[in-house]
Formats: C-alpha cells, sequence, structure tokens
C-alpha cells in the first residue's frame, strides 16, 4: 500500500475511529486501526467487537493494501507532525513507512489479514434523524444510565420509534429520564436498547449539525449509525425493557413553575453543607408562593434560601438526593420548569406541557 | 464585623489569598481565611506558615471587626453565589451570616484571635520589577528546580541582583536555567534563594502587566512581594546556593545554530519510540550542517530525521535525556537558538549572544 494524505484529513480519520480502540484488552487486533486502500478509497477501521467504526479519508492512492497499526502510536505520532502531507508506505514485512516533510517513522504493523471488519447490518428498517437532534437526545438522557454492569439493561438506552416519534428513555432505579422528538417522517415501530458506552461515542464524534443527517439502520443484534464518511456499528443490549409507561402519571397534588437557574444555583449551593458520606437529603418546604430551602449541616453551619413560585394545589414538604435534581434541571434549556408532586413519597415529574422532555424523580423520605 | 462588597471582589481576593491556605494541615488557622475590616479597609488574609498573603478589597464598611472562616468552604459558597453585592456580618458567636440576594447562609468560624498575621519585614532593600518580568523570569526557569526535599536548596530559585541586572538561576544536577534582566535602576547586591511553590504561587497571582510593577522587598529570612493591593511574604530558603559561575563556559568545539520548533517538535516525537522505563537517550548526530536524530525502539520500530542547521566546528555525536531539551526550548521564544558543545561528555548550553538566558544540559553517556 502507499497513499498520502493531509496530516489534518487522516488525524480526523484516527480521532474518529479511536473511540472503537480497546483500552484494555491484550489483543493486539483491537487495540489497532485498519488502514485499508482500495484503488478508489482509503478506509481507517477500528473494532473492539462491542463497537466498530469505519471513516473514509480524502487522500492519494498509488497503491492499494491494508496494514494494521497499533493506535495508541499512530495516534501520537501523527498529532506530533507538522501541517503537512503524510505518506504511508507499507513493505512486505508489514513496516510501515511514514513519512512527512523531514521526519520518518518505521513503524511495525500486521497483516490486517485477520482483522475484525464491522458486521454487514441489513438496511431494512432505518430512521433518519439530524446530528443535532441525535446529539441532544443523548445529552438529555444519558446521566441517568445505571453503571451497575450486574443490571445489564439499565446501561443502555431505549430507542422506541412509534409513527412520526422517537423516544428515548434511561433509568437507573431512583430516577427515568425520557426525551420525545419528533421525526419528519413516520415510520414502522421499533424498539431496540443501545449501550450508553455507543451513544457517549457517537456523541462525541457528531459534529452536531441541525441540517447534518445520521441514518440509523437496525437488526435484532445491531445497530448502525451511518453519517459522513462514517459509519459505527454497535451491538445491541438484549432483553426487554422495564415498562415505563405504567410508572408515569399526570396526576398531582402539587404544581409549581420555578426559575430554573435560580433553583439549579440553590441546589448547588446547598450541596455545600451535605457531605458525600452524609447522603443527607436536601428538603424543601413547598408553601404558598415561594420554596424555602433550609439545611443544617452536621457541623453546625446552615442555609435558609427563599425562591419565588407560581404555585397550584397543596403545599408540601419532601425531601430529594441534590444530585438527581441538578442532573435533569442541568439539561434542560427552558429558562422556567413546571414540577409536578403528589405527595412526600411519591415520585416529581420535571416536564413541560407537550411532555418532550419528563423526567421522574424519586424522593427520600425525611422525618416528619 | 459587618461588610458588604461585590460577588466579584470578594471572589477575587479568596483567589489570591487561597495560594497560601494549607490544604495538608490539621492545625484550624492554616486552613482558614481571615477576613478583617477596620474602619476604612476590608482585608482577606491567609497564612500556612511557609508563605502568607494579604489583599485588600473594595467594599463597604458598617462595622469594623474581624473573623476566621474555613478557606474551602467559604470559597465554594461564593463562587455558587449570583454576580450582585455580598454582606457578610459576624455575630458574638464567631458565626458568620453571608447574604446575596435571597441566600442566606450561616458559618461557624473563629474570633481570629490566635491567627497568624503576616510578618513585619523591613523595607530597607528592594528592587522594583514589571510583573511581566517577574512572571516571564519564573516560567523561564522553574522547570529545573528539584522536587527532591532532602536537596532543600535545589527546591528553590537563587535571585542575585548585582549593580542594574537580576539573575535568576535554578538547577537539578542535571541543568541549570539562568536568566539575566536588567532592571531600571541599580541596586545594592544581595542574594537570596526562593522556595519554588513561592514563586509558582506569586506567578498564578500576577496579572503579568508590562506596567505593573512589584516591588520586592528582602530580610534575612523572608521576601516581601507587592503589588496592586496585595502583600505576598514568604520564608527564605537558608544556605548558600551552587557556585555555578565555575560551571559556565564560553568555550566550544561544536556550534550550531538550529530552528526552534522544528528542533523542539523532532525530539517530541523521538519521545513517543523510548518508553519512560527505558531511560534511553536521544541520540544525535551532527554533521556538516546537518543534525540526524535516529531512533531503534525496543519493538522494533525507528525513526530517522534530518533537520538542517548552520555549523560552526566539529561534528559530534551526542545523547540527552530529551525531556531536559524539551523543557528548556519551550520556554525560549527566539526562532532560531545557537547551542554550543564541547564533546559528548561535557554540558552544552543553549545560549543567546547577550547571554539574557543561558540553560546548560548535561549529556547523558552513550556507546561509542
Amino acid at each position: 500500500m502507499k497513499i498520502s494524505c493531509s496530516k489534518q484529513a487522516l488525524m480526523n480519520g484516527i480521532n474518529i475511529v479511536s473511540k472503537a480502540v480497546s483500552t484494555k484488552s491484550t489483543m493486539t487486533n483491537l487495540q489497532c486501526i485498519l488502514i485499508e486502500s482500495s484503488l478508489s478509497e482509503i478506509r481507517l477501521i477500528a473494532n473492539d467487537i462491542e463497537l466498530g467504526i469505519e471513516t473514509i479519508i480524502e487522500g492519494t492512492i498509488v497503491e492499494a493494501g491494508k496494514i494494521a497499526l497499533d493506535a495508541k502510536l499512530l495516534s501520537d505520532y501523527i498529532r506530533k507532525l507538522p501541517d503537512s502531507e503524510v505518506t504511508i508506505e507499507t513493505n512486505a514485512n508489514n513496516i510501515a513507512n511514514i513519512r512527512c516533510e523531514r521526519s520518518k517513522f518505521n513503524i511495525h504493523g500486521t497483516s490486517g489479514d485477520d482483522f475484525n471488519y464491522l458486521p454487514e447490518v441489513e438496511k431494512n428498517r432505518y430512521i433518519s434523524l439530524s446530528q443535532f437532534t441525535l446529539k441532544e437526545v443523548i445529552r438529555q438522557t444519558i446521566f441517568s444510565i445505571s453503571s451497575q454492569e450486574n443490571t445489564k439493561i439499565m446501561t443502555g438506552e431505549l430507542f422506541e420509534v412509534s409513527g412520526n416519534y422517537l423516544r428515548v428513555v434511561s433509568l437507573d432505579g431512583h430516577r427515568i429520564s425520557i426525551r420525545k422528538v419528533e421525526l419528519k417522517e413516520s415510520y414502522d415501530s421499533m424498539k431496540v436498547i443501545i449501550p450508553g458506552k455507543t451513544l457517549n461515542d457517537i456523541s462525541k464524534i457528531l459534529n452536531g449539525g441541525a441540517d447534518d443527517e445520521v441514518l440509523l439502520y437496525v437488526t435484532d443484534r445491531h445497530i448502525l449509525f451511518e453519517f459522513e464518511n462514517t459509519k459505527v456499528v454497535s451491538r445491541l443490549l438484549e432483553g426487554e425493557f422495564y415498562k415505563i409507561d405504567q410508572m408515569l402519571s399526570n396526576d398531582y397534588e402539587t404544581k409549581f413553575t420555578i426559575n430554573k437557574k435560580e433553583f439549579f444555583d440553590c441546589i448547588d449551593r446547598s450541596t455545600l453543607l451535605i457531605s458525600e458520606s452524609d447522603k443527607k437529603p436536601i428538603i424543601m418546604n413547598i408553601e404558598n408562593s415561594s420554596i424555602y430551602l433550609k439545611i443544617d449541616s452536621s457541623r453546625g453551619d446552615s442555609m435558609n434560601e427563599e425562591i419565588e413560585i407560581k404555585k397550584e394545589g397543596k403545599d408540601l414538604r419532601i425531601g430529594f438526593n441534590p444530585k438527581f435534581l441538578m442532573d435533569a434541571l442541568r439539561v434542560i434549556d427552558d429558562e422556567e420548569v413546571d414540577i409536578y408532586m403528589v405527595n412526600a413519597k411519591s415520585p416529581c415529574f420535571i416536564r413541560n406541557a407537550d411532555n418532550s422532555y419528563i423526567y421522574l424523580i424519586l424522593p427520600v423520605s425525611i422525618a416528619a
């Protein structure tokens, strides 16, 4: 193989596929990037079995061929090169000679004959989204996946299509995050559970453009994301997702509207008096047209804040893990949020009028 | 005490004095900031015995007084407040009531009666520098202090004034860094060794303005830096600094001029093939009008680079710890640097024509 391309194009490609390079495995190929050139295109591929990524980079092809190179060494080396043309030439011993201006490196690689290519994904079922929307729905739900491997399904997110709506759901046993977005067309119903790691990685690769499209193809076992010159294939999580509809409810006894930033900042300050080890909840008193947050720390320091609200229904005293409230408030872009509660033991809902976002958070039981 | 000031002014003051808050000590006062208000000014003070910092902040004084508050809690809390007026009021039980808009915090403090004020520093001997110059000379020398506490003097830097010149020297047994700057006036000779930690901290507090002055007052045991509304007092390191003049020499057998960026980038790339554990030197062949860097890694990868130079004198093959070369090249602002060598076992000098900077680096012995 002999190819040349700009340092920038090569570096971009390496950055994209590196998300699928295993950092733990000792199986050499999982730590490598395959550079493969046909007579018409140069592809970079990495695959750690859970996740595979392939991207096409622009360049000049002198001779077709392929080589698998250590991803870390390749990436570090290319990053340190001047912004100039890079030439990669391989020999029969699978040594890659990489040249850029006066720099010359010889790196041992492998033939790539036993490299794990991306699995073929049948393109029967798909949906189309903008990069912006996909990136946003991930950001607005990913924080409430579980990190506990023993509840495998909670480490992923449900992507559920019905008609022209996509609903994305994550939950961790204490809270549920739901985003619903309208699609440009209607599709056949589908339900898949995508690993959280895949979504985090995809989110970093997407440029987030509102006019740039991503196609999501699904089969029973895999999902393929296609955008620009890149393909990402991930295994799906197997199993049945939790039946969340029966946990949702529109009933409430107390509803209030609050300035999101004031509420967030106030909870944020309150955490200064709650040490991690305490696991003390933040207690709110919702009374008339105010919410009072009062905290006494074990050291004897105290906080006492009041925020004006627009309230309907009963007064209420309720306790929460402050982190859960902050996680949800942080990703809501509205200036004012509506919060619905039933009593001190029932879940609270932060949601907007058309339910395009719903954050369900369980309260923490507090002494009466 | 009752004072009020803008959140911004208070936060800036806290950030400045926090550099002198002990993070390790369990002696309460060393982890506190003293807020002290006379009828005319509000001062913040912190002092960890090695280093003491005092700064005056603007604000309104309602009642004079003082209180010592936990630095971390105070700093975290003020940071999380809205950009608005902050009022601090203390009561007879040494509780500080801090209010900002609707936020109210009560923090337990101590009276501050046993707080360690900054030591008095006699203002007989001093020099004046711009903040820019002080920040620059620190940046250009601080990397070669030693971190080994058993050679205490090497953990500091020599500041030596003679006539209208200040010379700053640091060394760690493998290399010496020297910066010489011209002062606006002549001063009596002086020689002090300032702890590296103090210089690092000062450097972070200085705004670095070329028109902003810093006054350095020295006594036998202390140095006082005075600038804007801030005073920093540090203990000096005791003892005799190394006699470095006898290690310097203008003799050379090989001299070359090289593009700094090309040289730096090339050494930087070479480190990819030298694993930390190897402690392998980078070997250079200086031949005619080129310098060749050739490295073979234990894995069998190799690098081969050539950089054009302007050379005087003999050819030479010499080895270095790449980090030492990179540390010096990184802080030199010139586009081209002059490097002087004698043989493969004698120190190399990177210095400019007027010796305003001199970096001495010992080579690593290599097989012939």
